[in-house]
């Protein structure tokens, strides 16, 4: 399971999405070309757009007449824009009716989130034993590693089986991923002692001990929010609402801090000079927080690697995401999750069949 | 009710609590006394440790003979330690058997928060109409004021109900600390579309907007994680469990940007005498992110205020706990969350006369 998978790896790419389109996604996409000899490439949208790549090797085009915007509904992009370039790059991932196998073997969008999530849903459906898809990302931490999180917003509400579901999804990301074979996890939660957490986190944490005892999983224990930067565990899970405000703040706090330092450095001549002397340390940190190092987050539990990057992201971030979700495709991603899943399941079914045993020992 | 409360306004003062005790406690008090003439201070702990205040002006010790540790569980705190400086000081805000009046008009302790919640309800009990006190405090925002956030951490799964009176009593807070009268309030969700939020926060979004149309509430509508640290509210109000990781997630982000900075401009002798030179604005971007400025939770719903210092607090970060307690005695805090909260269950009340009289007249 864990060679990779033989080049070429191929990967679909909506051209059309995200705040800029082709004007972004095209020159991502020759920079990614051309650092990975081994990928090729399924460009996706309006050929008319997109005809600067004609003559690009290990690249070919396939044609979607529609886009789904940022702001159109859910609905719309699922029931209406049944030609969206989102859509037909998702199809990539998919057998087609004739039983020919899947033109890619991942694909990249920078389309809305709750839109692309949607259609990749309907399209692809979720793995056997995954109630829910999530979405994972990466956070850089204070050991100068990545924190992965999930779920980032595709799920409110989890129940705790929701919880251990997405425990073991990121397993297999980071396995894939970043590399670690037994990565740990921790579990979302507050550190009140008088109030520790509601009842669906102390029974997730329940299943996740008993999960970590008899499967795979690597299960540490409880996390504060604080640990997702100390790099306290390789995996963090929690509830997407939780983790979309996580995210969100974590945005909103690195804007703030970053526009406090610009202020400050140009509030007269002579701070102005001292930023000129401290350019190249503010530009060494400013690339250990550049959140576009980090872009492509994985929506995990569907049968396809789809990979999400930010709306707003340039060419640079875009180039990440497609790296990303070329890594995942090599390092087998969709099969690592599967697998993962299927010992849990296993072990679960092996944990029910020692409970009615012990039932019987008990009754007899 | 606006009229600030004459002086002098008398502060109760947990002289034990936090990782420090009266090393940080003291000084703090000293400071406070000096900056603020109108006030008088009472100090509790172990007479033998604070000696040092003995001779204080507009100051006296009363004793306790236990401290509730950081470590110590709520049972340990309710139960065991009667005679705890914790408790102690929070009867200081309460009238006693005999009729006598509360000795101090507002309380603080740097002790731990889930001791002193379940404590400062045993004794002070909630307010009437108030189901759930909450824990509120304030970030600064991007529009270089502050945002008030509730609840932190005093409560998980909270009703749409909780969330209401939770807006309310942030309101109250507000103007009475910050002079804002119609402060506006955000109700933290997410922003996906397919997935806008819970159940929950879809009732109280409803709950919150008919309160704005009946009442004194000014609701401004959804927000996201980002709007806190964007200042689009003066107040953030969500479930204790988000907040909680909200505020953990902040600390464990600027907590690692800090050492990432540090990290930088120490690597080598050229960054060294760069942050030489860019000491002056290093240190005023510090000063505007430092959190110990910020310092001093607001328990809300209690009969009494109680306000909480972070437990790892100095002396400075001690000393604006007491500031801000004795800003929201003077301007009336307690009154102003008891009048908002009638004021909307009134509002409720006619609200539910008027589906009363709907229903009778289409009935008739």
């Amino acid at each position: 399971m864990t060679s990779p998978l033989p080049e070429p790896i191929r990967l679909a790419v909506d051209c059309m999405g995200g705040d800029h389109g082709p004007s972004v996604t095209l020159p991502a996409c020759r920079a990614f070309l051309d650092k990975h000899p081994g990928a090729e490439l399924i460009l996706v949208g309006k050929p008319e757009e997109l005809t600067a790549a004609a003559a690009w090797p290990r690249c070919r085009i396939v044609a979607a007449s529609e886009v789904v915007t940022m702001d159109d509904p859910v609905e719309v992009a699922l029931r209406r824009k049944r030609d969206s370039s989102m859509r037909v790059t998702i199809q990539q991932l998919k057998a087609d009716r004739d039983g020919n196998p899947a033109q890619a073997h991942a694909c990249v969008s920078a389309g809305n989130t709750g839109a692309l999530m949607a259609v990749a849903r309907y399209v692809l459906k979720t793995l056997d034993g995954i109630d829910r898809p999530a979405i994972a990302t990466v956070m850089p931490n204070q050991r100068g590693r990545f924190t992965t999180v999930l779920d980032l917003g595709a799920n409110v509400d989890c129940t705790a089986e929701h919880l251990l579901q997405f425990a073991v999804m990121g397993s297999a990301l980071v396995s894939a991923v970043e590399g670690v074979e037994e990565p740990s996890v921790g579990l979302l939660n507050i550190g009140e002692e008088a109030i520790k957490g509601s009842e669906t986190i102390k029974q997730a944490a329940e299943l996740l001990r008993t999960a970590g005892a008899a499967g795979r999983l690597n299960f540490f224990g409880n996390v504060e929010g604080n640990d997702i930067y100390k790099g306290t565990t390789d995996i963090v899970v929690c509830d997407g609402f939780v983790g979309n405000v996580m995210l969100k703040t974590s945005e909103g706090l690195a804007t703030m801090i970053g526009a406090f330092i610009k202020e400050e450095f140009s509030r007269n001549l002579l701070t102005k000079a001292a930023a000129v002397l401290a350019m190249p340390v503010l530009k060494a940190f400013k690339h250990r927080v550049d959140h576009r190092r980090f872009n492509g987050a994985a929506l995990l539990g569907l049968r396809g690697l789809v990979f999400k990057s930010h709306g707003s992201a340039d060419a640079f971030a875009f180039e990440m995401a497609l790296a990303r979700a070329y890594d995942a495709a090599r390092n087998r991603l969709l099969d690592r999750v599967h697998d993962r899943i299927v010992a849990t399941l296993q072990a679960r079914a092996g944990d029910a069949g020692d409970n009615a045993a012990n039932s019987v020992a008990q009754a007899a």
